[in-house]
């Protein structure tokens, strides 16, 4: 049985995220931000406070002292979702890759970084940030990694499909679709909302594709192609440097014993800090940015949040159970996956435009769901 | 003598600004952000972050613990300066009140709640960051409010003789000098810098000043209305609130023996937490906006450097051993009154147009070249 104190001590570990969201949207609504400039603070966020928040998070966590089971149970959750939207797609006249890729997102990557440390640590004290860091790992290392990929083929998919079109069109058609091409290539320099394509764009346009790359998309999109386009987005998302970064050095630190000059790890910090307010007041912006909370139809966000969930938690439950966590290891593993959604999985789904809409509400609803949610799980696991 | 390794330290607690503030310099020459973009960082830094730090600094400050020679020391040293700048206005000819402002602000202003509470921290230990705290109170209470109403009293005299002007031109003359009006009116609603105006003027335009108020400003500017005038502008500064606000709650709480909750003190931290690494940031943003580093001429940024590193410490010394100071109190004030100067003086300088192009060198070379003499002021002080 969870008692008054320690579930109001959940209310306080929650509160203030919901406050700078809220500072976020009330900025936007009262006009004391225009898009562009919070589109400033998004890019901030992107390309710095993230990043760093993440290498600082990865690289001050013990690799070799992970704990295993606990990895698994996150693992199996998520590659049992992926081999049963998987199979469905096959079976299914309805199923297609994009829903796979959209339902498994929804299904299985919460807010970990930003709204996961703080949270659970307020329900099951410091052990439990340990666990969501290493779940951080996993996620930027591969998780996000196999997104990004699948989004890319998408796009080669439907580049090919262009393609095979042109063949029968005027030239004229041809410039487009090239464009287009180099549009979908333009993306992802960092995760960014509407309002930050400009600063990308003008990054971009500096390095178009080569031309060699076009003629190779004119082919069938090779797998070998997929990947390293893949690659290339991928090598540009600031996260995934970081925590690859911050990786290395997490196994060589611990393997040596040594640890990183306070020198930098205070410059570290001096911006890391930033990022949990500044990504939830981002958040709030986000949403008040939005013409419609609900922006794809009500069956629809039914769906999203019952993969959100139910789903998710549910099967997060199942393969902790199969590997043998019990305990507050279970409880941190089930209300981890009760999450809401990660902003950056909205983003991704905007960048490739694969649903979009559906991603947007996951995260705008799902944000505000969570709040009784996750206290419902966490009294329920408590009884 | 200073130890090698207590100057490392004192280092160590520097990088991180310096680091901060390269990002945003980087930040805007590698085109990473628009101006805009910057004016967003800016805006939140201005709006949320600072007034936010402020009171949570001013809040948890013991105002019936504080050091009262301390504090003399230092409103002894603004005194004595303004006095002496005073005295100089009306003897020379070449005396102007605009030119009392900018060398007060110049010899007075230092960057303490960005810059002076870690360094401080880092040289002396915590006690100095409580001084520091003591010192931003008196700041905001009162040494900003009087800089701002000399600000306004110099706008409405100027206000005078267009006025003056006006009656011996044709009417088409009257409206373009009741527009000047208007536009001294809207600034100042945060402290902004050119980037940031747009959004300023968008809230301002909503509240036009009452007619009333336009034709008081044709009679001579009274000390009344100048005082009304200036204090509407401080009402609007989200610093000048929070610290005011923090400063009630201060006596509140140390009386009654009680302790912002949690959830509140929380919810101000996931903000306030982020003010030192963006405004630091935002500082390098516009250093390299500026087209110049020293926009003023050679000679005047020497008095400026002169007015920050020598004239301003030097006045805290003596003021410090004529109220009997010794020991690390008086190295405290000392080093303090020898920080780079605070970044809102240049704002103010440039919303009136009182020498911004002076105060916009004091903060950039102030800020390089006080890395290597505040740790000389150090050494020597610790001799």
């Amino acid at each position: 049985m969870i008692s008054k104190s320690s579930l109001y001590h959940v209310v306080e570990s929650m509160a203030p995220l919901y406050v700078a969201m809220g500072l976020g949207y009330a900025s936007v609504r009262f006009r004391a931000f225009t898009p562009e400039q919070c589109a400033g603070i998004n890019h901030f966020v992107a390309l710095f406070a993230m990043p760093l928040l993440i290498f600082r998070m990865i690289s001050s966590n013990d690799p070799y002292a992970m704990n295993l089971r606990f990895i698994a149970a996150d693992t199996i959750q998520k590659a049992a979702i992926l081999a049963a939207l998987a199979l469905w797609a096959r079976l299914s006249a309805r199923g297609s890759l994009a829903w796979v890729v959209t339902l498994f997102s929804l299904a299985t990557l919460p807010n970990t970084i930003i709204m996961g440390v703080p949270i659970l640590r307020g329900m099951y004290g410091s052990m439990s940030g340990t666990l969501m860091v290493q779940i951080v790992v996993l996620q930027f290392a591969f998780w996000y990694v196999l997104v990004v990929f699948l989004f890319e083929y998408m796009a080669a998919q439907r580049a090919l499909v262009a393609k095979q079109q042109q063949a029968a069109a005027p030239a004229a058609v041809v410039l487009t679709v090239l464009d287009g091409d180099q549009q979908i290539n333009a993306s992802a320099v960092v995760p960014v909302t509407e309002g930050d394509r400009n600063a990308d764009t003008n990054t971009e346009a500096a390095m178009p594709p080569p031309p060699a790359e076009a003629e190779a998309a004119m082919a069938a999109p090779s797998a070998k192609l997929i990947l390293l386009m893949a690659a290339k987005k991928i090598l540009k998302i600031p996260s995934i440097h970081a925590s690859m970064l911050g990786l290395v050095w997490s196994f060589i630190a611990y393997r040596e014993g040594i640890k990183l000059p306070t020198i930098i790890d205070d410059s570290v910090a001096i911006i890391s800090v930033s990022a949990t307010g500044l990504a939830t007041f981002s958040v709030g912006t986000f949403m008040a940015q939005q013409s419609r909370f609900i922006s794809c139809g009500c069956s629809v966000a039914s769906l999203a949040m019952a993969m959100r969930f139910l789903v998710g938690p549910a099967v997060m439950a199942a393969s902790s159970l199969a590997v043998g966590l019990h305990g507050d290891l279970l409880h941190v593993g089930i209300v981890q996956a009760a999450l809401p959604l990660a902003v950056i999985s909205f983003v991704y789904a905007k960048e490739y435009n694969v649903h979009p809409e559906i991603m947007s509400t996951g995260v705008i609803v799902g944000t505000f769901a969570s709040f009784p949610i996750t206290i419902i799980y966490y009294i329920l696991l408590g009884l």
